[in-house]
């Protein structure tokens, strides 16, 4: 059987990877995927994927998604085993199937939701540095609820975009935001759905969020960010630990709820 | 002032050390103390401090205790800061109290309580291989919650005991044992409570009980286990990565409640 393509859908610890897109010398997702999918097609070179979006380093996943062409046919269950035992522990693959050709990973993705975890203890937790981001000064989570919702719509968030980017339009179309208060594990849950994420774009947010709870910021300065459009005013980004990808829709999740 | 006494409890991450006790060339939990203690004293030895027991690689403590003797003094707050301020990121220093000089933290100890974290995801979670232990087959937790009382009382645990160890005496007592099940983890949760524990032991009891709930085991094996007094027939040991020393109990816990 000829060339076959395949989705697979990756959860990712980033600790340990220099995050998502291959780089010289570097560990990364796409590396290690791309060595692994090799080793199986027993070819020399490595077999290219396309993600649905890249990762920083330190970033996480419950729910990346990838797409690529593998050069024989391996039923997806197969795949899914095979690609499992040759992944290092910190990344697993949690579904597999087969698609049409034209499919694209990151070309087709409609919506993404992602999730940022605070923790809020005085101290910095040994078990939790690595997969939260840390607030440790006063916080009234009631503020951050009353401010979440000037996120979802559709805004330019240029003030929310790191500078630098070669993306032109910063308009984006958020369609959920909401946070959680975990008081046993004394955490804050962002949690966002939208239509695209431009670059450092939920950290830079949850940045603002912290600073409206921790009292630091008028309760609806969100409104005002979209007006100057200048990242400079957005001030904090949240640290990667924090940030999980969680899904990624192709047409069957919230960015069809407009 | 003269030489101060300590008792410091400690929170650390056992992933990346080579168990608690100092031994060459390893990264161990005393052996990091010992030498922020040193670099706070200024001396070139290291500072002794004396654990309330060891905790093997990978194993984790939420409340570690330890007490050593300072060359000078300093106040208990600016102690605890002070050790945090030197120590790496995944130990924590989360109390501190100034004792008197006849304070010891092993042969004080009149208690301890652990905890053993097992994930049930039929896969290898990247975010929890390092924090729990791993049962990827049926599970009837209602097997273990019938078995689980077999432990508390006075028993003679040699079945339960790793081989080679030094102690004679094998007989504990189990004050409470429980097991919990969260189904937002998909886990299972023992907490052990007792007046002391040997080599390996809660390792092996878990490694029992999960025989038991997954229909391994009859359900009362360990009334016989007691009797045969032979580790073998024990057989598992549950990883070290889903152990947690959660408290050190000095006549004011669990262990007065006889």
């Amino acid at each position: 059987m000829p060339v076959t393509h395949y989705k697979v859908t990756l959860m990712y610890d980033g600790t340990h990877f220099a995050g998502y897109q291959v780089q010289p010398h570097q560990r990364t997702v796409q590396g290690v995927v791309e060595q692994a999918l090799a080793k199986m097609a027993k070819v020399e070179q490595r077999i290219p994927i396309n993600g649905s979006g890249r990762t920083d380093a330190g970033v996480h996943a419950y729910g990346q998604v990838i797409s690529f062409d593998f050069p024989f046919f391996i039923a997806a269950e197969g795949m899914r085993k095979a690609l499992n035992s040759l992944l290092p522990l910190d990344t697993q693959v949690l579904a597999c199937e087969v698609v049409p050709s034209d499919f694209h990973a990151r070309f087709d993705a409609t919506g993404k939701r992602y999730r940022y975890r605070v923790n809020l203890d005085y101290y910095t937790n040994p078990f939790r540095r690595l997969y939260t981001g840390h607030w440790k000064w006063p916080m009234q989570p009631e503020l951050i609820e009353a401010a979440i919702g000037d996120f979802v719509g559709t805004h330019d968030f240029t003030s929310f975009a790191a500078a630098g980017g070669s993306i032109e339009n910063k308009v984006r179309t958020i369609y959920d935001a909401k946070v959680t208060v975990d008081q046993t594990q004394n955490e804050l849950i962002f949690d966002f759905y939208g239509n695209g994420f431009l670059y450092n774009m939920v950290r830079i947010m949850v940045g603002v969020l912290l600073e409206i709870g921790g009292n630091r910021r008028p309760l609806h300065d969100i409104q005002r960010l979209y007006q100057v459009k200048d990242r400079r005013q957005a001030r904090l980004t949240a640290a990667a630990s924090g940030l999980y990808l969680m899904q990624v829709y192709y047409g069957d999740g919230p960015a069809d709820l407009k």
